[in-house]
């Protein structure tokens, strides 16, 4: 394994050490200068910056949501056909709760990764040429789903992938309809533009569990009471296609679904190349690259509307 | 310990044999008539009869859900001050998930219990003299409150504790506010027309599993999700103070709470003294009195507003 350098200086410090409270964030939310052609509208771009997410509707015709939804069906019909370690199991049962590096192992996930509609925003957002950082389709099956406990992505990735800055952000796209009963994703609006440093040490492999549940890298509770108190709580509800894009150090998380309806939503993370993943700033060793892929190159985007076709690579 | 009797035939047979499906209710819902001076409008009425549950809004004022939640709170402060047997602890964890028999332990439950404002409502919709069945505090802790899967109380109660017909209700009174987010309690309204039997035996004194998490008298997966499909679910959220009652047959269950803000709702449970519990229908032995009172006598009911002099008997 090629020794991992280090190039920046640790501006966002974690684990190890008690909590030590809520510090600022030192980096923009908004990368790129908007203009009159930023493929989104200077409100949206707005929203974006203030509460650190955005929603976005009809980015995808209905034929195009129906083709998405059937490959993630397909991947989940068969996770045997897959490497077993990007299929991650709800924790005490075999349902399936993630499957990672879809757009590695789908040729619509691909398209769909790589599409203008999408890129383009990450591209505007992030102030530079973009590749995927990590994907994956999130299950949360019907009955007995589990809970994401709260967390920032970004103290994830810093501490124990080496991303140096905040300078990713991930693209939701709802593949089942989320309500307000099947444990949709919770945010706390604004909750980006504060970091939560978490207390305790980081165990080897710690990616083995906490795919599953979480209980390292995560903040404290009396610091997220007062940052929910602050700042609210919001649930990406909406139907099938729906589109969200968010912050890397948005403070998310999601209950667990008893209801019939599971929820099945793909994530793509997409990171700027100037932001590639260095020496993990807090772990012996880096994580798979199916967690925080290093060798990405810059996406070209592709233009046009997803159809069947690209399934046949 | 006194030979219990069985009077009545077992018209909601379940466990010990595969689910059988949905079979009709044979007990109406409404069992009063009602007459203008009746305490809910006629059109209370039908929501009730149709929906199985009805919401009433400002049936207490203000400082009286005051006390209600201050002694709510004293009880979750020392549950080392009860009987160890009516505080029920979190799965896997020491926080209190419910306490039982508060009508017993605290005089201002006690007087909430005979409170008129319900207890008239219960006799009307009952058609009789009705007594406390059964009381209990249901606390979902913040961070990490789990869930109550589906259920119809009226299964458990009929199996376990030998209730004949369906002519009992609950009375539920929001502590703290119930948001989307913190794990409302769900209902599937209209289900109360239909009965769904379970499969499966009953463990010998399966309670002391079953409140922390229940694994028996749950209805089978497929027949839920029919429910859910023809139904629909709904979540009663609303501030503290709201009150809603519901009938005894109504699917309902709740997820779990990530989030900060505890969840905490008072539950009265109103039997007709005409349905006192016989022998159970399917478990070889009652449950204990805190579960399925069987020694009430008729409440007669107390006019006037909760004061704090109630809490000194």
């Amino acid at each position: 394994m090629t020794e991992l350098r280090r190039a920046t200086p640790d501006l966002y410090p974690s684990r190890g050490e008690p909590s030590r409270g809520p510090s600022h964030r030192l980096d923009p939310v908004v990368h790129g200068a908007w203009r009159p052609d930023a493929p989104i509208s200077l409100a949206q771009a707005r929203t974006f910056e203030t509460e650190g997410f955005l929603a976005l509707d009809a980015l995808f015709a209905p034929d195009e949501v129906a083709l998405l939804q059937s490959s993630a069906a397909g991947l989940l019909a068969d996770p045997g056909a897959l490497p077993s370690d990007v299929v991650v199991r709800e924790p005490g049962s075999d349902e399936v709760r993630s499957i990672f590096d879809v757009h590695l192992h789908s040729a619509l996930m691909a398209r769909l990764a790589a599409d203008a509609r999408i890129v383009d925003i990450a591209r505007f957002l992030l102030g530079d040429e973009v590749y995927v950082h990590q994907s994956r389709l999130n299950y949360k099956p019907g009955f007995d789903g589990k809970e994401f406990y709260w967390h920032s992505d970004f103290e994830t990735w810093h501490v124990e992938d080496g991303m140096p800055r905040m300078r990713a952000l991930s693209v939701l796209i709802l593949l089942a309809e989320n309500t307000e009963h099947n444990g949709p994703l919770m945010v706390m609006p604004g909750s980006h533009r504060l970091y939560l440093a978490c207390g305790g040490a980081t165990p080897d492999d710690h990616y083995l569990s906490s795919l599953k549940k979480q209980e390292y890298g995560v903040p404290d509770r009396l610091s997220l009471a007062e940052l929910a108190s602050r700042q609210g709580i919001v649930s990406i509800i909406g139907r099938p296609g729906l589109v969200a894009l968010f912050d890397c150090n948005l403070m998310h998380g999601s209950n667990g679904n008893i209801t019939p309806q599971p929820r099945s939503n793909a994530f793509l993370v997409y990171n700027a190349v100037s932001n590639r993943p260095e020496r993990p700033f807090g772990a012996a060793r880096a994580r798979p690259d199916f967690l925080a892929a290093r060798s990405a190159e810059p996406i070209e985007p592709a233009r046009g509307r997803l159809t069947a076709g690209a399934a046949e690579p």
